[in-house]
Protein backbone atom coordinates (compact mmCIF):
# COMPACT_ATOMS: atom_id res chain seq x y z
CA UNK A 1 0.00 0.00 0.00
CA UNK A 2 1.02 3.51 -0.73
CA UNK A 3 2.08 5.92 2.24
CA UNK A 4 -0.80 7.62 3.76
CA UNK A 5 -1.46 10.93 3.54
CA UNK A 6 -3.79 12.52 6.08
CA UNK A 7 -6.41 15.40 5.00
CA UNK A 8 -7.84 17.60 8.11
CA UNK A 9 -9.34 20.99 6.63
CA UNK A 10 -11.67 21.13 4.71
CA UNK A 11 -9.70 23.68 2.64
CA UNK A 12 -7.45 20.92 1.15
CA UNK A 13 -8.12 21.37 -2.51
CA UNK A 14 -8.48 17.41 -2.81
CA UNK A 15 -11.96 17.96 -0.58
CA UNK A 16 -12.70 21.11 -3.32
CA UNK A 17 -11.84 18.41 -6.26
CA UNK A 18 -14.41 15.78 -4.39
CA UNK A 19 -16.78 18.55 -4.08
CA UNK A 20 -16.85 19.53 -7.72
CA UNK A 21 -17.03 16.26 -8.77
CA UNK A 22 -19.89 15.49 -6.78
CA UNK A 23 -21.83 18.26 -7.69
CA UNK A 24 -20.82 18.95 -11.62
CA UNK A 25 -21.20 16.43 -14.62
CA UNK A 26 -19.20 18.66 -16.49
CA UNK A 27 -16.06 18.49 -14.25
CA UNK A 28 -16.64 14.28 -14.36
CA UNK A 29 -16.75 14.34 -18.15
CA UNK A 30 -13.30 16.96 -18.14
CA UNK A 31 -11.45 14.47 -15.87
CA UNK A 32 -12.64 11.00 -16.18
CA UNK A 33 -13.18 11.09 -12.81
CA UNK A 34 -16.24 10.65 -10.61
CA UNK A 35 -16.74 10.27 -7.08
CA UNK A 36 -18.35 6.72 -4.83
CA UNK A 37 -19.29 7.27 -1.53
CA UNK A 38 -19.98 3.90 0.81
CA UNK A 39 -18.02 0.63 1.41
CA UNK A 40 -20.56 -1.75 -0.96
CA UNK A 41 -20.82 0.89 -3.72
CA UNK A 42 -17.40 0.37 -3.92
CA UNK A 43 -16.86 -2.95 -3.62
CA UNK A 44 -19.29 -3.60 -6.73
CA UNK A 45 -17.42 -0.80 -8.33
CA UNK A 46 -14.61 -2.91 -7.93
CA UNK A 47 -16.21 -6.53 -9.40
CA UNK A 48 -17.42 -3.98 -11.71
CA UNK A 49 -13.84 -3.59 -13.00
CA UNK A 50 -14.16 -0.05 -12.37
CA UNK A 51 -9.97 1.69 -11.67
CA UNK A 52 -9.87 3.02 -8.36
CA UNK A 53 -7.16 6.25 -7.94
CA UNK A 54 -7.74 7.22 -4.63
CA UNK A 55 -9.60 6.07 -1.49
CA UNK A 56 -10.33 8.51 1.48
CA UNK A 57 -11.24 6.72 4.62
CA UNK A 58 -12.23 8.53 7.90
CA UNK A 59 -10.44 5.84 10.70
CA UNK A 60 -12.46 7.13 13.17
CA UNK A 61 -15.73 5.90 11.37
CA UNK A 62 -14.68 2.86 9.13
CA UNK A 63 -12.82 0.38 9.67
CA UNK A 64 -9.51 -0.03 8.23
CA UNK A 65 -9.36 -4.09 8.70
CA UNK A 66 -12.50 -4.38 6.43
CA UNK A 67 -10.98 -1.82 3.96
CA UNK A 68 -8.17 -3.01 2.98
CA UNK A 69 -8.66 -6.62 1.56
CA UNK A 70 -11.00 -4.95 -0.66
CA UNK A 71 -7.64 -3.79 -2.63
CA UNK A 72 -6.02 -6.64 -1.99
CA UNK A 73 -3.51 -6.47 -5.09
CA UNK A 74 -4.31 -2.72 -6.44
CA UNK A 75 -2.98 0.27 -5.66
CA UNK A 76 -4.32 2.95 -5.60
CA UNK A 77 -3.46 6.04 -3.21
CA UNK A 78 -5.12 6.06 0.21
CA UNK A 79 -5.77 9.22 2.33
CA UNK A 80 -6.61 9.38 5.69
CA UNK A 81 -9.57 12.18 6.96
CA UNK A 82 -10.94 13.66 9.50
CA UNK A 83 -14.68 13.51 10.47
CA UNK A 84 -14.77 17.04 9.57
CA UNK A 85 -13.88 16.50 6.60
CA UNK A 86 -15.62 13.03 5.82
CA UNK A 87 -19.11 15.11 6.89
CA UNK A 88 -18.22 17.73 4.69
CA UNK A 89 -17.67 15.46 1.63
CA UNK A 90 -20.40 12.99 2.45
CA UNK A 91 -24.14 12.92 1.53
CA UNK A 92 -25.77 13.16 4.88
CA UNK A 93 -26.93 9.73 5.28
CA UNK A 94 -24.08 8.33 5.00
CA UNK A 95 -22.20 7.14 8.14
CA UNK A 96 -19.56 4.79 6.28
CA UNK A 97 -16.66 7.05 6.51
CA UNK A 98 -15.30 5.82 3.33
CA UNK A 99 -15.33 7.85 -0.09
CA UNK A 100 -13.35 7.12 -3.43
CA UNK A 101 -11.93 8.60 -6.55
CA UNK A 102 -12.69 5.92 -9.42
CA UNK A 103 -12.08 6.46 -13.23
CA UNK A 104 -15.36 6.33 -15.54
CA UNK A 105 -15.79 3.69 -18.18
CA UNK A 106 -16.77 5.03 -22.06
CA UNK A 107 -20.16 3.61 -22.19
CA UNK A 108 -20.61 4.16 -25.85
CA UNK A 109 -22.07 2.36 -28.19
CA UNK A 110 -19.12 0.08 -29.31
CA UNK A 111 -17.97 -0.86 -26.04
CA UNK A 112 -21.53 -2.95 -25.22
CA UNK A 113 -20.13 -6.34 -25.55
CA UNK A 114 -23.33 -8.79 -25.65
CA UNK A 115 -22.18 -12.40 -24.62
CA UNK A 116 -25.48 -13.94 -25.43
CA UNK A 117 -27.03 -15.21 -28.68
CA UNK A 118 -30.41 -14.03 -27.26
CA UNK A 119 -29.58 -10.90 -25.07
CA UNK A 120 -32.20 -9.27 -23.21
CA UNK A 121 -31.83 -5.59 -23.18
CA UNK A 122 -33.26 -2.47 -21.35
CA UNK A 123 -33.42 0.65 -22.99
CA UNK A 124 -34.89 3.59 -21.16
CA UNK A 125 -35.68 6.65 -23.53
CA UNK A 126 -34.09 10.54 -21.26
CA UNK A 127 -34.95 9.32 -17.78
CA UNK A 128 -34.77 12.30 -16.06
CA UNK A 129 -34.83 11.58 -12.00
CA UNK A 130 -31.78 10.06 -10.79
CA UNK A 131 -33.74 7.76 -8.34
CA UNK A 132 -35.97 6.09 -11.49
CA UNK A 133 -32.93 5.63 -13.15
CA UNK A 134 -31.18 3.98 -10.08
CA UNK A 135 -34.05 2.16 -9.70
CA UNK A 136 -34.40 0.39 -13.14
CA UNK A 137 -30.11 -0.06 -12.97
CA UNK A 138 -31.55 -2.43 -9.89
CA UNK A 139 -33.96 -4.18 -11.07
CA UNK A 140 -31.73 -4.88 -14.26
CA UNK A 141 -28.70 -6.02 -11.61
CA UNK A 142 -31.67 -8.60 -9.94
CA UNK A 143 -32.78 -9.70 -13.42
CA UNK A 144 -29.07 -10.16 -14.46
CA UNK A 145 -30.10 -8.65 -18.09
CA UNK A 146 -27.48 -8.53 -20.84
CA UNK A 147 -27.48 -4.88 -21.33
CA UNK A 148 -28.92 -1.54 -20.38
CA UNK A 149 -28.87 1.35 -23.07
CA UNK A 150 -29.88 4.73 -21.94
CA UNK A 151 -31.23 6.60 -25.21
CA UNK A 152 -30.90 10.74 -25.66
CA UNK A 153 -29.27 10.48 -21.54
CA UNK A 154 -29.77 13.67 -20.05
CA UNK A 155 -27.26 12.85 -17.35
CA UNK A 156 -24.16 11.12 -17.16
CA UNK A 157 -24.93 8.05 -14.64
CA UNK A 158 -22.04 8.69 -12.39
CA UNK A 159 -24.50 11.67 -10.70
CA UNK A 160 -23.92 10.51 -7.23
CA UNK A 161 -28.20 10.50 -6.68
CA UNK A 162 -28.21 7.71 -9.82
CA UNK A 163 -24.80 6.02 -7.59
CA UNK A 164 -26.98 5.86 -4.40
CA UNK A 165 -29.92 5.35 -5.59
CA UNK A 166 -28.67 2.42 -7.95
CA UNK A 167 -27.31 0.85 -4.71
CA UNK A 168 -23.72 0.61 -7.00
CA UNK A 169 -25.99 -0.99 -9.18
CA UNK A 170 -24.78 1.45 -12.06
CA UNK A 171 -21.19 -0.71 -11.29
CA UNK A 172 -22.62 -4.10 -12.04
CA UNK A 173 -24.86 -3.34 -14.85
CA UNK A 174 -23.56 -3.13 -18.88
CA UNK A 175 -24.63 0.48 -19.61
CA UNK A 176 -24.34 2.04 -22.75
CA UNK A 177 -25.65 5.35 -24.16
CA UNK A 178 -26.18 6.80 -27.41
CA UNK A 179 -29.24 8.61 -29.11
CA UNK A 180 -32.60 6.89 -29.94
CA UNK A 181 -31.36 6.53 -33.52
CA UNK A 182 -28.04 4.93 -32.62
CA UNK A 183 -29.44 2.31 -30.44
CA UNK A 184 -31.99 1.84 -32.86
CA UNK A 185 -29.16 1.34 -35.48
CA UNK A 186 -27.29 -0.77 -32.99
CA UNK A 187 -30.21 -3.11 -32.17
CA UNK A 188 -31.19 -3.56 -35.36
CA UNK A 189 -27.59 -4.66 -36.56
CA UNK A 190 -27.70 -7.38 -33.23
CA UNK A 191 -31.14 -8.60 -35.02
CA UNK A 192 -32.51 -7.99 -31.30
CA UNK A 193 -35.99 -7.55 -31.57
CA UNK A 194 -37.57 -4.25 -30.43
CA UNK A 195 -40.84 -3.83 -27.80
CA UNK A 196 -41.82 -0.49 -26.95
CA UNK A 197 -44.12 0.29 -23.99
CA UNK A 198 -46.77 2.73 -24.90
CA UNK A 199 -50.28 3.56 -23.44
CA UNK A 200 -51.06 3.64 -27.24
CA UNK A 201 -50.69 -0.02 -28.05
CA UNK A 202 -53.44 -2.31 -28.35
CA UNK A 203 -50.58 -5.82 -27.79
CA UNK A 204 -50.66 -6.92 -24.18
CA UNK A 205 -47.26 -7.56 -23.05
CA UNK A 206 -47.97 -10.68 -21.62
CA UNK A 207 -49.10 -12.17 -25.31
CA UNK A 208 -45.26 -11.44 -26.52
CA UNK A 209 -42.59 -14.11 -26.84
CA UNK A 210 -39.46 -12.56 -25.22
CA UNK A 211 -37.65 -15.60 -26.10
CA UNK A 212 -35.54 -14.67 -29.01
CA UNK A 213 -33.20 -11.49 -28.72
CA UNK A 214 -35.53 -8.53 -27.23
CA UNK A 215 -35.20 -5.28 -26.13
CA UNK A 216 -37.54 -3.61 -24.17
CA UNK A 217 -38.04 -0.15 -24.20
CA UNK A 218 -39.42 2.59 -21.94
CA UNK A 219 -39.72 6.13 -22.08
CA UNK A 220 -40.98 8.88 -19.33
CA UNK A 221 -43.60 9.15 -17.41
CA UNK A 222 -44.71 12.46 -18.57
CA UNK A 223 -44.62 12.40 -22.50
CA UNK A 224 -43.72 8.10 -23.42
CA UNK A 225 -41.36 6.97 -25.98
CA UNK A 226 -40.84 9.59 -28.89
CA UNK A 227 -42.34 8.37 -31.97
CA UNK A 228 -38.87 7.16 -33.81
CA UNK A 229 -38.93 4.62 -31.47
CA UNK A 230 -42.74 3.93 -31.92
CA UNK A 231 -42.45 3.40 -35.51
CA UNK A 232 -38.94 1.42 -35.35
CA UNK A 233 -40.37 -1.05 -32.94
CA UNK A 234 -40.99 -5.28 -33.97
CA UNK A 235 -44.17 -4.93 -31.38
CA UNK A 236 -45.39 -1.75 -29.17
CA UNK A 237 -46.81 -2.96 -25.91
CA UNK A 238 -49.07 -2.15 -23.18
CA UNK A 239 -49.43 -3.04 -19.45
CA UNK A 240 -53.00 -3.21 -18.94
CA UNK A 241 -53.99 -0.75 -16.59
CA UNK A 242 -57.34 -0.68 -15.34
CA UNK A 243 -57.66 2.19 -12.17
CA UNK A 244 -58.27 5.62 -12.16
CA UNK A 245 -54.66 6.39 -13.68
CA UNK A 246 -53.48 5.99 -16.73
CA UNK A 247 -49.63 5.57 -15.93
CA UNK A 248 -46.81 4.01 -13.38
CA UNK A 249 -43.60 4.76 -12.85
CA UNK A 250 -40.97 4.27 -15.05
CA UNK A 251 -39.06 2.01 -12.63
CA UNK A 252 -42.39 -0.23 -11.66
CA UNK A 253 -43.15 -0.72 -15.28
CA UNK A 254 -39.80 -1.65 -16.74
CA UNK A 255 -39.74 -4.11 -13.96
CA UNK A 256 -42.98 -5.86 -15.20
CA UNK A 257 -41.74 -6.13 -18.88
CA UNK A 258 -38.37 -7.43 -17.71
CA UNK A 259 -39.86 -9.86 -15.36
CA UNK A 260 -42.30 -11.25 -17.67
CA UNK A 261 -39.15 -11.85 -20.00
CA UNK A 262 -37.65 -13.53 -17.20
CA UNK A 263 -40.53 -15.83 -16.55
CA UNK A 264 -40.58 -16.88 -20.21
CA UNK A 265 -37.62 -17.57 -20.50
CA UNK A 266 -37.19 -19.94 -17.15
CA UNK A 267 -34.89 -17.63 -15.05
CA UNK B 1 -72.08 27.58 -3.75
CA UNK B 2 -71.66 29.51 -0.28
CA UNK B 3 -70.21 32.51 0.19
CA UNK B 4 -66.90 33.10 -1.42
CA UNK B 5 -64.01 34.64 1.85
CA UNK B 6 -60.88 35.84 1.15
CA UNK B 7 -57.60 35.44 2.66
CA UNK B 8 -54.23 37.36 1.92
CA UNK B 9 -52.62 37.05 5.38
CA UNK B 10 -50.24 34.29 5.96
CA UNK B 11 -51.05 35.05 9.46
CA UNK B 12 -54.64 33.83 9.23
CA UNK B 13 -55.77 31.12 11.63
CA UNK B 14 -56.67 28.68 8.63
CA UNK B 15 -53.47 29.21 7.08
CA UNK B 16 -52.07 27.93 10.61
CA UNK B 17 -54.34 25.44 10.87
CA UNK B 18 -53.62 23.88 7.14
CA UNK B 19 -49.69 24.07 7.70
CA UNK B 20 -50.31 22.03 11.35
CA UNK B 21 -52.46 19.33 9.05
CA UNK B 22 -49.63 19.37 6.57
CA UNK B 23 -47.02 18.83 8.72
CA UNK B 24 -48.44 16.37 12.00
CA UNK B 25 -49.97 12.99 11.81
CA UNK B 26 -50.91 13.76 15.30
CA UNK B 27 -52.91 17.06 14.26
CA UNK B 28 -54.81 14.93 11.29
CA UNK B 29 -55.74 12.37 13.77
CA UNK B 30 -57.29 14.91 16.70
CA UNK B 31 -59.26 16.13 14.06
CA UNK B 32 -59.78 13.75 11.29
CA UNK B 33 -59.19 16.39 8.75
CA UNK B 34 -56.47 16.49 6.20
CA UNK B 35 -54.95 18.51 3.19
CA UNK B 36 -54.91 17.82 -0.62
CA UNK B 37 -53.52 19.63 -2.72
CA UNK B 38 -53.75 19.84 -6.52
CA UNK B 39 -56.83 19.73 -9.17
CA UNK B 40 -56.18 15.87 -10.47
CA UNK B 41 -55.52 14.89 -6.41
CA UNK B 42 -58.64 16.39 -5.28
CA UNK B 43 -61.13 15.00 -8.24
CA UNK B 44 -59.66 11.35 -7.25
CA UNK B 45 -60.92 12.26 -3.65
CA UNK B 46 -64.31 12.89 -4.49
CA UNK B 47 -64.42 10.24 -6.86
CA UNK B 48 -63.05 8.07 -4.07
CA UNK B 49 -66.65 9.34 -1.86
CA UNK B 50 -64.49 11.73 0.25
CA UNK B 51 -65.88 14.58 1.93
CA UNK B 52 -64.22 17.83 1.22
CA UNK B 53 -64.85 20.66 3.95
CA UNK B 54 -63.02 23.12 2.69
CA UNK B 55 -61.51 24.25 -0.74
CA UNK B 56 -58.72 27.35 -0.87
CA UNK B 57 -57.93 28.21 -4.16
CA UNK B 58 -56.04 31.31 -5.75
CA UNK B 59 -57.54 32.65 -9.04
CA UNK B 60 -54.50 34.48 -10.12
CA UNK B 61 -53.43 30.69 -10.33
CA UNK B 62 -56.07 28.11 -10.87
CA UNK B 63 -59.21 28.63 -13.11
CA UNK B 64 -62.22 28.45 -11.42
CA UNK B 65 -63.85 27.42 -14.47
CA UNK B 66 -62.65 23.91 -14.50
CA UNK B 67 -62.42 23.68 -10.73
CA UNK B 68 -66.52 24.52 -9.97
CA UNK B 69 -68.03 21.24 -12.11
CA UNK B 70 -65.79 19.59 -9.61
CA UNK B 71 -67.92 20.07 -6.87
CA UNK B 72 -71.64 20.16 -8.52
CA UNK B 73 -74.65 19.10 -6.12
CA UNK B 74 -71.46 19.34 -3.33
CA UNK B 75 -71.31 22.48 -0.80
CA UNK B 76 -67.78 22.95 0.58
CA UNK B 77 -67.13 26.11 2.32
CA UNK B 78 -65.15 27.87 -1.03
CA UNK B 79 -62.26 30.44 -0.01
CA UNK B 80 -60.43 32.86 -2.23
CA UNK B 81 -56.57 33.24 -1.36
CA UNK B 82 -53.58 35.23 -2.42
CA UNK B 83 -50.42 34.10 -4.38
CA UNK B 84 -48.46 34.83 -1.37
CA UNK B 85 -50.98 32.92 0.94
CA UNK B 86 -50.84 30.04 -1.30
CA UNK B 87 -47.39 29.83 -1.69
CA UNK B 88 -47.23 29.57 1.82
CA UNK B 89 -49.25 26.65 1.98
CA UNK B 90 -48.25 24.64 -1.13
CA UNK B 91 -45.66 22.47 -1.84
CA UNK B 92 -43.31 24.19 -3.91
CA UNK B 93 -43.43 22.57 -6.71
CA UNK B 94 -47.11 22.27 -7.55
CA UNK B 95 -48.32 25.05 -9.52
CA UNK B 96 -51.98 24.45 -9.47
CA UNK B 97 -53.22 26.72 -7.23
CA UNK B 98 -55.79 24.97 -5.20
CA UNK B 99 -56.10 23.27 -1.75
CA UNK B 100 -58.45 21.58 0.01
CA UNK B 101 -59.22 20.20 3.54
CA UNK B 102 -61.02 16.68 3.64
CA UNK B 103 -62.93 14.33 5.94
CA UNK B 104 -60.50 11.32 7.06
CA UNK B 105 -61.55 7.65 6.13
CA UNK B 106 -60.99 4.89 9.41
CA UNK B 107 -59.27 2.34 7.27
CA UNK B 108 -60.20 -0.12 10.11
CA UNK B 109 -60.28 -3.81 8.95
CA UNK B 110 -63.96 -3.85 9.46
CA UNK B 111 -64.35 -0.86 6.85
CA UNK B 112 -62.42 -3.26 4.55
CA UNK B 113 -65.49 -3.98 1.71
CA UNK B 114 -64.18 -6.97 -0.56
CA UNK B 115 -66.65 -7.19 -3.44
CA UNK B 116 -65.16 -10.33 -4.95
CA UNK B 117 -64.94 -13.87 -4.09
CA UNK B 118 -61.41 -14.14 -5.46
CA UNK B 119 -60.13 -10.77 -4.19
CA UNK B 120 -56.30 -10.14 -4.27
CA UNK B 121 -55.48 -8.02 -1.81
CA UNK B 122 -51.54 -6.60 -1.39
CA UNK B 123 -50.48 -6.30 2.13
CA UNK B 124 -47.03 -4.38 3.12
CA UNK B 125 -45.70 -4.49 6.23
CA UNK B 126 -44.24 -1.53 7.85
CA UNK B 127 -43.59 0.43 4.74
CA UNK B 128 -41.15 3.57 5.50
CA UNK B 129 -41.07 5.80 3.09
CA UNK B 130 -43.83 7.99 1.77
CA UNK B 131 -42.73 7.65 -1.72
CA UNK B 132 -42.68 3.93 -1.77
CA UNK B 133 -45.83 3.72 -0.11
CA UNK B 134 -47.12 6.18 -3.10
CA UNK B 135 -45.78 3.88 -5.35
CA UNK B 136 -47.18 0.69 -3.88
CA UNK B 137 -50.78 2.37 -4.38
CA UNK B 138 -50.26 3.95 -7.61
CA UNK B 139 -49.46 0.11 -8.70
CA UNK B 140 -52.30 -1.19 -6.94
CA UNK B 141 -54.95 1.33 -8.31
CA UNK B 142 -52.83 0.35 -11.87
CA UNK B 143 -53.92 -3.42 -11.32
CA UNK B 144 -57.42 -2.42 -9.53
CA UNK B 145 -56.57 -5.09 -6.66
CA UNK B 146 -59.05 -5.44 -3.95
CA UNK B 147 -57.58 -3.88 -1.35
CA UNK B 148 -54.44 -2.55 0.14
CA UNK B 149 -53.75 -3.57 3.73
CA UNK B 150 -50.82 -1.88 5.64
CA UNK B 151 -49.57 -4.01 8.68
CA UNK B 152 -47.74 -2.17 12.21
CA UNK B 153 -48.29 1.01 9.73
CA UNK B 154 -45.41 3.87 10.73
CA UNK B 155 -47.76 6.74 9.31
CA UNK B 156 -51.10 7.92 8.44
CA UNK B 157 -51.63 7.63 5.24
CA UNK B 158 -52.45 11.34 4.76
CA UNK B 159 -48.95 12.44 4.91
CA UNK B 160 -48.90 15.01 2.15
CA UNK B 161 -45.85 12.64 0.35
CA UNK B 162 -47.73 9.99 0.80
CA UNK B 163 -50.49 11.48 -1.28
CA UNK B 164 -48.30 13.39 -3.54
CA UNK B 165 -45.99 10.31 -4.42
CA UNK B 166 -49.47 7.69 -4.95
CA UNK B 167 -50.44 10.73 -6.93
CA UNK B 168 -53.83 10.46 -5.94
CA UNK B 169 -53.96 6.68 -5.69
CA UNK B 170 -54.44 7.29 -1.87
CA UNK B 171 -58.21 7.72 -2.44
CA UNK B 172 -58.64 5.61 -4.95
CA UNK B 173 -57.78 2.10 -3.34
CA UNK B 174 -59.78 1.03 -1.07
CA UNK B 175 -56.89 0.88 2.05
CA UNK B 176 -57.32 -0.92 5.69
CA UNK B 177 -54.66 -0.79 8.13
CA UNK B 178 -54.05 -2.88 11.46
CA UNK B 179 -51.36 -4.97 13.51
CA UNK B 180 -50.00 -7.89 11.80
CA UNK B 181 -51.83 -10.47 13.68
CA UNK B 182 -55.12 -8.54 12.97
CA UNK B 183 -54.78 -8.48 9.49
CA UNK B 184 -53.49 -12.23 9.41
CA UNK B 185 -56.71 -13.33 11.27
CA UNK B 186 -58.86 -11.04 9.00
CA UNK B 187 -56.96 -12.61 5.71
CA UNK B 188 -57.52 -16.42 7.55
CA UNK B 189 -61.48 -15.90 8.12
CA UNK B 190 -62.19 -14.38 4.84
CA UNK B 191 -60.42 -17.84 3.13
CA UNK B 192 -57.85 -15.80 1.44
CA UNK B 193 -54.42 -17.55 0.60
CA UNK B 194 -51.45 -15.55 2.13
CA UNK B 195 -48.40 -15.38 0.05
CA UNK B 196 -45.63 -13.70 1.60
CA UNK B 197 -42.47 -12.95 -0.17
CA UNK B 198 -38.97 -13.99 1.50
CA UNK B 199 -35.34 -13.94 0.33
CA UNK B 200 -35.07 -17.51 2.48
CA UNK B 201 -38.31 -18.64 0.32
CA UNK B 202 -37.60 -21.39 -2.02
CA UNK B 203 -40.97 -21.46 -4.18
CA UNK B 204 -40.57 -18.84 -7.41
CA UNK B 205 -43.67 -17.03 -7.47
CA UNK B 206 -44.24 -17.45 -11.20
CA UNK B 207 -44.99 -21.05 -9.61
CA UNK B 208 -47.69 -20.65 -7.27
CA UNK B 209 -51.17 -19.70 -8.23
CA UNK B 210 -52.91 -16.78 -7.71
CA UNK B 211 -56.02 -17.33 -9.29
CA UNK B 212 -57.99 -17.98 -6.10
CA UNK B 213 -58.41 -15.14 -2.87
CA UNK B 214 -54.60 -14.50 -2.41
CA UNK B 215 -53.20 -12.13 -0.56
CA UNK B 216 -49.32 -10.61 -1.78
CA UNK B 217 -47.26 -9.59 1.54
CA UNK B 218 -44.36 -7.82 1.20
CA UNK B 219 -42.03 -6.29 4.10
CA UNK B 220 -39.61 -3.57 4.11
CA UNK B 221 -36.54 -3.52 1.81
CA UNK B 222 -33.99 -3.48 5.16
CA UNK B 223 -35.64 -6.00 6.91
CA UNK B 224 -38.13 -8.08 5.34
CA UNK B 225 -41.32 -9.72 6.80
CA UNK B 226 -41.84 -10.26 10.39
CA UNK B 227 -41.86 -14.06 11.39
CA UNK B 228 -45.37 -14.00 12.10
CA UNK B 229 -45.83 -13.83 8.28
CA UNK B 230 -43.79 -16.30 7.25
CA UNK B 231 -44.98 -18.84 9.87
CA UNK B 232 -48.65 -17.78 8.93
CA UNK B 233 -48.27 -17.57 4.88
CA UNK B 234 -50.14 -20.91 2.55
CA UNK B 235 -46.47 -19.85 0.74
CA UNK B 236 -43.63 -18.05 1.13
CA UNK B 237 -42.48 -17.17 -2.26
CA UNK B 238 -39.39 -15.40 -3.76
CA UNK B 239 -38.74 -13.34 -6.48
CA UNK B 240 -35.43 -14.77 -8.24
CA UNK B 241 -32.58 -12.87 -8.66
CA UNK B 242 -29.32 -13.59 -10.57
CA UNK B 243 -27.50 -10.16 -9.53
CA UNK B 244 -24.82 -8.91 -7.40
CA UNK B 245 -27.35 -7.32 -4.93
CA UNK B 246 -30.37 -9.35 -3.34
CA UNK B 247 -33.25 -6.85 -2.72
CA UNK B 248 -35.37 -4.88 -5.03
CA UNK B 249 -37.19 -1.97 -4.19
CA UNK B 250 -40.41 -3.20 -2.49
CA UNK B 251 -42.60 -0.98 -4.69
CA UNK B 252 -40.34 -2.68 -7.63
CA UNK B 253 -41.08 -6.14 -6.06
CA UNK B 254 -44.71 -5.69 -5.03
CA UNK B 255 -45.47 -4.81 -9.26
CA UNK B 256 -43.36 -7.93 -10.25
CA UNK B 257 -46.02 -9.99 -8.02
CA UNK B 258 -48.94 -8.33 -8.27
CA UNK B 259 -48.98 -8.17 -12.00
CA UNK B 260 -47.79 -12.06 -12.48
CA UNK B 261 -51.32 -12.51 -10.53
CA UNK B 262 -52.94 -10.26 -13.23
CA UNK B 263 -51.99 -12.27 -15.93
CA UNK B 264 -52.88 -15.37 -14.35
CA UNK B 265 -56.06 -14.22 -14.06
CA UNK B 266 -56.14 -12.73 -17.47
CA UNK B 267 -56.12 -9.24 -16.50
Amino acid sequence: MSEVKLISSIQNPLVKKILLLKEKSRERKKTGLFVIEGQREIELALKGGYNIETVLFCPEIASIDAIHPLFEGLNPKFIHISPQVYGKMAHRETTEGILAIAESKPHTLDSVDLKSKTPLILVAEAPEKPGNIGALLRTADAASIDAVLIANPKSDIYNPNIIRSSVGCVFTNIVGMGSTTDIIKFLKQNGISIYSAALTASKKYVDCNFKGASAIVVGTEATGLTQEWLENSDQNIIIPMQGEIDSMNVSVSAAILIFEAKRQRGF
